[in-house]
């Protein structure tokens, strides 16, 4: 008889529950996004829906409609009642007996979360430290999939660190992004970040830096660093959906300008707000 | 309130059962091995069960006594009642709401499936079709993670091209290995396979190939080829645990040999069945 055994406890096939058939957990075998709300009005869902069609196509997931997942977002959004929400969502491929090529057409699965963002006044005002870290991942960072241990792994070393993110530093020792975040460092009146290729993931948040950036008088570089090329920068910090900018003030336990938020960051940061 | 949507149901975070908050699904945060048994005998369990040992230290997972996994197998095998079984099982951090870096103590998720295997006699007496794909994996496939996109989207390919089995090409143009097998060309009285580095699974079946290959009269010799070297070999063949040896009589639509298993190739099979 064909089995399955959750824990210790013994159960039939037939028994299982599509979340233990997922591909998602077989294979890392879909996409994801990672959207926010301020004061309860979801930012830039546009472009995270455009990306998130980008992302299924390019692993051939089909049998989405994004339209639906558009109306799933704002139904759950809606009902969750938070003003600063964090959203997830992503879909998998479908659910059955594991296979690396999936027989028939399967059904995929959608799943979302709506949760509290954690107040981070405090952060944004201190700023974070990062440490770097080999960047192991795959070689299409460009799609927004479910693979992420090597991000886990590096994150990782980062707290045990006491950093608040790792720094991804790739073969050829160019700093590439951060694990969860895009990276910019800033250097005069320039601002320097990774130009968007197969290892680079185009972060909606790095979008509107850029957009944000002619308007505090920075000009921006696209054009990565090396690790000692950001220990020198005047300013570091990072982007991401759930946080926008965050000052970085310490680089591989190097202070950073004077170890405080820096003042074209502090700038981006109020710029940001006029967005969203 | 913190809210989840599984398919277009929306259910409260805490009525979310274990699996939908697994971080096998979030980050592929978690490792697997495959065993097979022949005629109700596992084989090789003491040689997965440490590469599995390696596995966890190598991600970081603790809490997961392999002699209660070695148990568990068992166990599960035991009832199962199948003669040629082909037992899944993977571990991942555990669950929780999703967080790069998981708070607290996690307990485990272990899960296991034990099903039959198919019949490969027709597939072994006329040998599989491959073709090539750009690996794209991560930089750390000696470790055998859940994080396997690169892999399904390689088969995927091979699948499309009327082939059994992706073999995976590095950005220098070196063959790795197949998307879910080693992989071996035979030239002459010698038998060559890329050496094992961070970026080629230690395979166990590949060990029981060298051991094999002696007796066979090959000479093994580990050193990396192209697949234009890979199109003139005498031979071609994969090791994979569920199939052991499977001849490839075709590489990128080029025929190997005479189109048929190669006379060592065989060897080889017959020579495998002995370590059974």
């Amino acid at each position: 008889m064909q089995l399955a055994m959750i824990q210790d406890r013994i159960v039939a096939m037939a028994e299982l529950g599509p979340a233990y058939l997922d591909r998602g957990v077989y294979f890392g075998d879909g996409v994801y996004e990672v959207l926010r709300s301020y004061d309860g009005k979801i930012f830039a869902l546009e472009e995270h829906l455009e990306r998130f069609r980008g992302s299924l196509a390019a692993i051939g997931i089909g049998g989405i409609d994004v339209e639906e997942v558009r109306r799933r977002v704002l139904d759950a959004f809606s009902k969750a009642q938070i003003g600063n929400a964090k959203i997830y969502f992503h879909v998998t491929r479908g659910s059955a007996v594991r296979n690396h090529v999936a027989e028939g057409d399967l059904q995929p699965n959608f799943f979302l979360t709506v949760t509290e963002l954690d107040d981070d006044t405090q952060v944004k005002a201190a700023g974070i430290a990062v440490s770097t870290h080999p960047d192991w991942r795959w070689k299409r960072c460009d799609i927004k999939s479910l693979n992420l241990l090597a991000n886990v792994l590096a994150r990782m070393d980062a707290t045990k660190k006491g950093c608040d993110e790792a720094i991804l530093v790739d073969e050829a020792g160019l700093i590439t992004e951060g694990a969860a975040s895009a990276f910019f460092a800033v250097f005069g009146k320039a601002v320097r970040t990774a130009p968007l290729t197969g290892n680079i993931l185009a972060s909606v948040t790095r979008k509107y830096v850029i957009k944000g950036a002619k308007a505090v008088g920075l000009e921006v570089v696209e054009h990565s660093l090396t690790p000692a090329e950001a220990g020198e920068a005047d300013e570091l910090f990072i982007a991401v959906t759930t946080k926008d900018i965050v000052a970085v003030v310490s680089f591989d336990g190097k202070a950073i300008g004077d170890g405080k938020p820096g003042k074209y960051t502090k700038a981006l940061i109020a710029e940001f707000r006029s967005f969203t």
